[in-house]
């Protein structure tokens, strides 16, 4: 059972475990998001790949989301203090990480070499590639201009209503070693519960992985990443209110239009109508065992 | 009274602090030492320009003798899990500012120019000037081989016999913008308690330094870094014998032959005999009284 899954950092990511909980080992391949990718302090950082690394390889902080597991902020703080960059929050423990990548890809290593390397150090048995090793980066216009992705999130604090979302460079970018091939030889194609702009759209937007995933063979199956209309964390509400129309199951896949077979929603959600098949879960991930069963679920679905 | 002293990290700093609480703001420069410089998982670290920065700035941490106080060391851990080097101990404090003056220099900033934006930001009135901008490395020459400085420091703990020391590139390299001026009004010239092959060699390495001190109109006094024939920190005695043949005061005077009219020597070091006048004075600096009385001493031999 070949899985191949589309992915953010976040949700994606607690999925992603899910999934890896449930496949044997080397079934499941991720392809991550590169556009939130953010030079900082001269450092390459690929937020939603690290949040899978770290996910995956049990690093994760889980209460906070992102980062590590008993991370200190000894780092930034002496950086600011020298007129450093410290908007960005990086941990020491992160920074590590960034450290050893910048200098990898200094050395000519491709993003995704790097990435095995990790996965490899950590014993990870899924396989987490880039969408692509060239760069790609999200961009966001809003009313108040047109900014950076992490500008915007983290710098901005996504407080500005978002009109379109651009993928910069994505028309010359091609797709990472292995993904075109993992998307060809999968039994099924799944959409994490990420955000469709921000998340899955960098993915999508890389030429050849829109058109392998339009031209499956296999079912894709998506899971909605809000409840009862409502984004668990970030902005997809909003977006989707202002750029889509509404938060309704429908709007959800339209996002994904011609690219899945059904869309995984949560309970509240329902009842709802699409033109794609509506299968009610729980989709909240509390717990492991919630990502577990949600896992479960998709995998029966994309199987049917 | 303008003072100009050429130092190594460690003894050298707590002298140029000492000179700094004599001195009025502003009167004292300090060329450091940069042969001991080295990337470190590609960052430019300049260990001794950064124990001047730490010492003046009241950052060091007095009981190690080198990096800051209240360090950590998080970040070289997890760069050694993912694969980083880990030989070069650098705290996360200290990386913070490694960071930013990588960065700076990526940008096209002189050495000269980051460091003088460090002092401006910890308010460090002392002009801290590295000997040149130009990469000069020190090079070990050992039965071993021949290693690059901090190679056969820290990664072999300086366990090999030194039969010579080179500096790689010195003859390349121009004196840092304000050394040669800096020298030429200056109203006496210093030399630190430091290793004369290891920290005032590559200063004096660069072209035109060594000419200036040689050619000086005022007196030039320098510190023994030898108590009772020993090293207070690191192997310049087991250096003096093997290279020098001796670790007497006349050897130390050897050392600077044509550059110094005056050498302060601990009373441990004495009697004894060198081409030059031999002032005697407790050099050993346990507390910040000592490094300002010894600081005192030197200032009245320089004026004498």
């Amino acid at each position: 059972m070949r899985a191949v899954l589309l992915s953010g950092g976040g949700g994606g990511a607690r999925f992603a475990r899910g999934l890896a909980g449930v496949l044997e080992p080397g079934e499941l391949t991720v392809v991550g998001n590169v556009g939130d990718d953010v030079e900082v302090l001269g450092l390459h950082v690929s937020p939603d790949l690290d949040s899978l690394l770290y996910t995956l390889a049990g690093l994760i902080d889980d209460e906070r989301g992102w980062g590590r597991a008993g991370e200190t902020w000894n780092v930034l703080a002496a950086a600011g203090g020298w007129g450093g960059e410290d908007w960005f929050r990086i941990g020491d423990l992160d920074l590590g990480l960034h450290l050893v990548r910048a200098q990898r890809l200094r050395e000519g290593a491709p993003l995704s070499q790097v990435t095995a390397e990790f996965c490899v150090r950590t014993g990870v048995a899924t396989r987490i590639l880039p969408a692509t090793d060239d760069r790609l980066r999200t961009r966001i216009v809003t009313p108040a201009g047109t900014f950076g992705f992490q500008e915007w999130y983290v710098g901005r604090r996504h407080e500005d209503e978002v009109d379109a979302v651009e993928y910069e460079s994505a028309r010359e970018a091609t797709p990472a070693p292995g993904v075109l091939e993992a998307l060809a030889a999968a039994d099924a194609i799944l959409l994490a519960p990420s955000n469709p702009y921000l998340s899955l759209g960098p993915i999508l937007a890389v030429p050849g992985i829109r058109d392998a995933v339009a031209a499956r063979r296999v079912r894709c199956v998506a899971v909605s990443p809000l409840v009862g209309g409502r984004s668990v964390t970030g902005p997809l509400d909003r977006m989707l209110r202002r750029m889509a129309g509404g938060t309704t199951p429908d709007f959800v896949a339209l996002s994904h239009k011609g690219l899945i077979d059904a869309l995984v929603v949560d309970e509240a959600d329902l009842p709802a109508e699409a033109a794609v098949e509506l299968v009610p879960s729980s989709t909240l991930m509390r717990t492991r065992d919630d990502e577990r069963r949600l896992a479960e679920r998709v995998l029966e679905i994309a199987c049917a």
